[in-house]
């Protein structure tokens, strides 16, 4: 079984709230030195039997049509085989 | 200046609704194959300077105290010295 992980985030330029206000949260339980924060969207997909290359083809499908926004968002992704979980 | 990248998951064994749902998006877009499909977090946290050991410790702490629920949630992370955008 092959395993896809997702990882998405805001572009560089595009404001985050969401990590402003977790650096926020950070500094109030007094932890210092974090100088910025993204918040993204982590997707773990177990695929049926195929192969590596259609797996990929067809995780990049998916990040474009539904995964992601490729407006704001970047994403990466890595393709595995089974274990190794993260 | 070194780059904390954290993995936030739902444990296995928890119901995953949102990552029911994608699937299930997946799925009407004609995407054939995607056996379980699960939805986290991802934090990248950039961190002033100080030694990799101290940024692992200081990552742990800001994992069990704000960023993971431990009751639901597994965590892993990565810290890397700059670049290397993911």
């Amino acid at each position: 079984m092959l395993i896809a992980k997702i990882y998405v985030k805001l572009k560089r330029d595009v404001s985050d709230p969401q990590g402003f206000a977790v650096k926020g949260a950070l500094e109030s339980l007094g932890f210092k030195g974090a100088d910025r924060v993204h918040v993204g969207k982590y997707f773990v997909i177990e695929l049926a039997d195929m192969s590596r290359d259609a797996a990929e083809v067809m995780v990049r499908q998916m990040c474009d049509k539904l995964l992601t926004n490729p407006v704001i968002e970047d994403y990466t992704f890595t393709v595995e085989q089974n274990g190794g979980e993260a």
